[in-house]
C-alpha cells in the first residue's frame, strides 16, 4: 500500500461527465489498496471565462482581489469531485488552499510555495478518506487567498507530493505521455518511458507544454517520482525522474521546436560600456523575456546585437527598441517573426562529443542555414528558418536515431 | 461619520453593469464621511445554477461539499466588487466568511452564526478601506465552509453589523420598502417609513419576502437598525427598528396575504389521546412544515383534523395522510390547494380590541367564508378561498384606515 498523489487537469475535468470517470480512476487506485490525494484544476476554459470578466470589470483589475476570482475554478471542480465520490460510496473531502495549509509568499498571481503543514490532510487520509485538493491555489501568511500562476496545479500536486513524501506524483493531462519529437510534425516519433528531470526542465522551456516548468525544478529538488500519463487510457505514460545508470542511454533524447519566437537585430551598434543594458532594461521592466543573445562585432567601435523575444511581446519590443536606438545612436532595428527554434535535448550529451557537429553537419546537408545558436550542458538550439522546421526535425531525430521502428497506431498526441 | 453595512442583493449584482451601480452607491457613502461594510449575494441565478449542477453530479449531493461550491457564488461578486471600487480609486478587500471569521456552528446548507470575530474587519477599516464580505457564508471551528441557507446573506449582514457595532444596517434589493399591501393587488397600498422587527417577523413568515425571517430576529435581539430600500432609486426605504411612542400610531400596519398554502382535513378521527401526535410526527418528519391546525368536534369520540402546509408539500402530505387514516381509523381525508391566507399585522393590535370583529365583519360583508383562523399577538390569519384573495386585502386595507389619498406613481414594487 503507498500513498499515490494524482492531479487531473482541466480538459480531464472540462464537465460532470469527465469528473465521473475521473472519480472512477481514483477509486480504481483506492481499491488497489493505496491512499489517494487528488488535485485538481478549474475546468477548462474557466480560468480564462474568470479573467475576461476581471478584465470588463478593470482595465488592470486588482491582483489579490483577482486571485479571489480566479480560485472559485478549483474550488468548484474539487466540490464536485468530492460530492461524486461520496455519492459512489467513498469516503472524500475537498481542502481549499487555506484548508490544505498550502503556505504561500504575497506575490499574489504568481505566488511560490513556501510550506505545506501536511497534518489536516494526513488525518483525514488516516481515517480512510480521499483528500481532494483546489490545485492551482494557497494562502499567505495573513490568510489571503493566493494562485500559483498559470498551469500552477502541476506544483501543487508535485509539491503535497514531496510535503506527504508521497510514493509517485501522477499527472493525468490530455497528452499520454512525453514524445521524441512532436508527433504531429515527425511521424517517427516515440513515447519516452522515462526522462530525466534536467531534460523536461529543457523540454518545458522548449515548447512541449506538457508540465509547468516550475513543477519540474520542486519535483527534480525534492525527488519527487513524476508519471505523466493520460486521462482518457490506461497506458503506461512517461516517468520523469533522476538520472540513473538503467536508463536508456541515448545521446539526445527528444528534437523539439518552436515556432513562437520572433528575433530582433539592432546593426552598428556603437561599441560602448553600459550598452547592452540600455538595450535589455526597457525590455526587462516590460515583462518581456529575452531568450538568445548574440553580439557580432563588425568593425572598430561597431557591433550588432541580436536577440530573440516571444511573437507575442514582438511588436511591443520592436518599439522600445526603435526607440533605444535613436537614444544609442545605432543604425537600424531589424525585425524577424518567421523563425523557429530547434533543439536536441538529452543528459547523454555530457559524455559525448559531436553532437555539435551532428547537429549542423545535418542541417546543412539539407541546406538549412542556421543564425544563432546556443548551448546548455544537455541542449543545442539553433534558430532557422521558420519554413524549414518540420524538415529540421525529422532529419535530427533520424540522425540521433531516434525514430521508431515503425509509427505506432495508438502513439499520436491527442 | 459612521459605519454603515450595506447588503445587496442577487438582482442588485446580477451582472457587471449592476456590480458597477452598487460600487457608486458604497462610494456614495464613503464620500458622506462614512466607514462602510459591503455584504454582497451571488448574482441572481447563480445558487440555482449550481445547485442544479450539485444535483446533476448526484442524487443527493454530500451537504459539506455543497457548501463549498455554493460558497463561490459570493466569492465571485465580492471579488468582482472590490476589483471595480478599486479601479475607481477607492481601497478595498474582500473577505470570504473564513477570513471575516464568521464562526458557525456545524449544519452544513442551514449553519448558524455563533460569533465574528471583527478584529480584521476593524483594522481593514481603520486604514480607511472598504470591506466587502461575501455573504451566506461562514466557517465552522474546524475550518470547513458553511453557508446559512437560503437568503442567509440577510443574516450576514445583520450579524455584522450587529458585531461591528454599526450605526446602520442597509439592506439594498428589489422592491423599495415594506408596504401596507402587496401593491400589485392593492393600488392604495403605501410604504410604511418605519416598522416594527415583530411586525416583520409576522410580515416575513407571511409572505412578503424581503427579508430573511432569521434575520429580522437577529436584528431584533441585537438592536440593529435596518433599513430596506432599493438599490435601483434614492428613495428612503422602510426602517426596521424597536417599537417606539413616535411611531405613527396605527392598530393595523399592514394587510398580507399567502396563496401558496393547502389544506387538508381528516374527517371522522376517532378522539383518542396520542391520536394527533400519529398525525403529525409522519410529516414532520418527512421535514414539512405544518403551520395552522384546527379541531372541530363532531360528536361524541370522534372529531375533524384541519391543517395547512406549504404547497409544495401538499402531494407528499396526502400521501402521508392516507396511510395514517387507515391506520387510525379516520374516515376520509379531503384536501384542497385553492385555499389563500390573509392576515392583518400591527404592533398597536396589543392595546386595541375589536380588530378581529372588525376583520370578521369586512370579510362577511362581501360574502367571503373564513375557514379556518389563527392569532399571535400581533397578528391575525384567516383562511378564505383563494379566489377571494384580493378584494379581501382591499377591503381590510380600507377598514383598517391603511389606504393612501391617491396611489403613489412611483410606489410600485418592482
Amino acid at each position: 500500500m503507498g500513498l499515490i498523489v494524482q492531479k487531473f487537469g482541466g480538459t480531464s475535468v472540462a464537465d460532470l461527465e469527465r469528473i465521473r470517470k475521473v472519480a472512477e480512476r481514483v477509486i480504481q487506485t483506492v481499491r488497489q489498496g493505496h491512499q489517494v490525494v487528488v488535485i485538481l484544476s478549474a475546468m477548462a476554459g474557466t480560468t480564462d471565462h474568470l479573467l475576461k470578466m476581471a478584465h470588463q470589470a478593470a482595465a488592470t483589475p486588482d491582483k489579490r482581489e483577482l486571485d479571489v476570482l480566479l480560485s472559485t475554478g478549483e474550488q468548484t471542480t474539487a466540490s464536485l469531485l468530492a460530492i461524486i465520490l461520496k455519492s459512489m460510496g467513498y469516503a472524500a473531502k475537498s481542502l481549499m488552499g487555506f484548508q490544505a495549509a498550502v503556505l504561500t509568499d504575497h506575490d499574489f498571481g504568481n505566488a511560490r510555495i513556501l510550506d505545506i503543514e501536511t497534518k489536516r490532510i494526513q488525518h483525514i487520509l488516516a481515517g480512510g478518506t480521499i483528500v481532494v485538493v483546489a490545485g492551482f491555489q494557497g494562502c499567505d501568511t495573513e490568510g489571503n487567498i493566493t494562485t500559483l500562476g498559470r498551469g500552477g496545479s502541476d506544483t501543487s500536486a508535485v509539491a503535497i507530493a514531496a510535503a506527504l513524501n508521497a510514493d509517485l506524483c501522477e499527472i493525468y493531462t490530455d497528452v499520454d505521455g512525453i514524445y521524441t519529437a512532436d508527433p504531429r510534425v515527425c511521424a517517427k516519433a516515440r513515447k519516452l518511458s522515462a526522462i530525466t528531470y534536467d531534460e523536461m526542465l529543457n523540454m518545458a522551456s522548449l515548447g512541449a507544454k506538457v508540465l509547468q516548468i516550475r513543477s519540474v525544478a520542486f519535483a527534480k529538488k525534492f525527488s519527487v517520482a513524476v508519471h505523466v500519463r493520460s486521462s482518457f487510457t490506461q497506458e503506461e505514460g512517461t516517468m520523469v525522474v533522476h538520472e540513473d545508470a538503467g536508463m536508456e542511454s541515448l545521446v539526445v533524447s527528444a528534437v523539439t521546436h518552436d515556432k513562437n519566437e520572433a528575433r530582433i537585430t539592432l546593426q552598428k551598434v556603437p561599441d560602448q560600456p553600459g550598452v547592452a543594458a540600455k538595450i535589455f532594461t526597457p525590455i526587462a521592466q516590460q515583462g518581456i523575456i529575452v531568450d538568445m543573445i548574440i553580439q557580432n562585432t563588425r568593425e572598430e567601435g561597431q557591433t550588432d546585437l541580436t536577440f530573440t523575444v516571444p511573437q507575442s511581446d514582438f511588436q511591443r519590443a520592436m518599439q522600445i527598441e526603435r526607440r533605444i536606438a535613436a537614444e544609442i545612436g545605432a543604425e537600424t532595428v531589424i525585425g524577424d517573426e518567421n523563425i523557429a527554434k530547434i533543439s536536441v535535448i538529452g543528459v547523454g550529451m555530457k559524455n559525448h562529443s559531436g553532437v555539435a557537429s551532428i547537429m549542423f553537419n545535418t542541417l546543412s546537408r539539407e541546406n538549412i542555414n542556421i543564425t544563432m545558436i546556443s548551448t546548455s550542458e544537455i541542449r543545442i538550439s539553433c534558430v532557422i528558418d521558420e519554413k524549414y522546421a518540420e524538415l529540421a526535425v525529422r532529419v535530427l531525430h533520424t540522425a540521433f536515431g531516434l525514430d521508431c521502428e515503425k509509427p505506432a497506431a495508438g502513439g499520436q498526441v491527442r
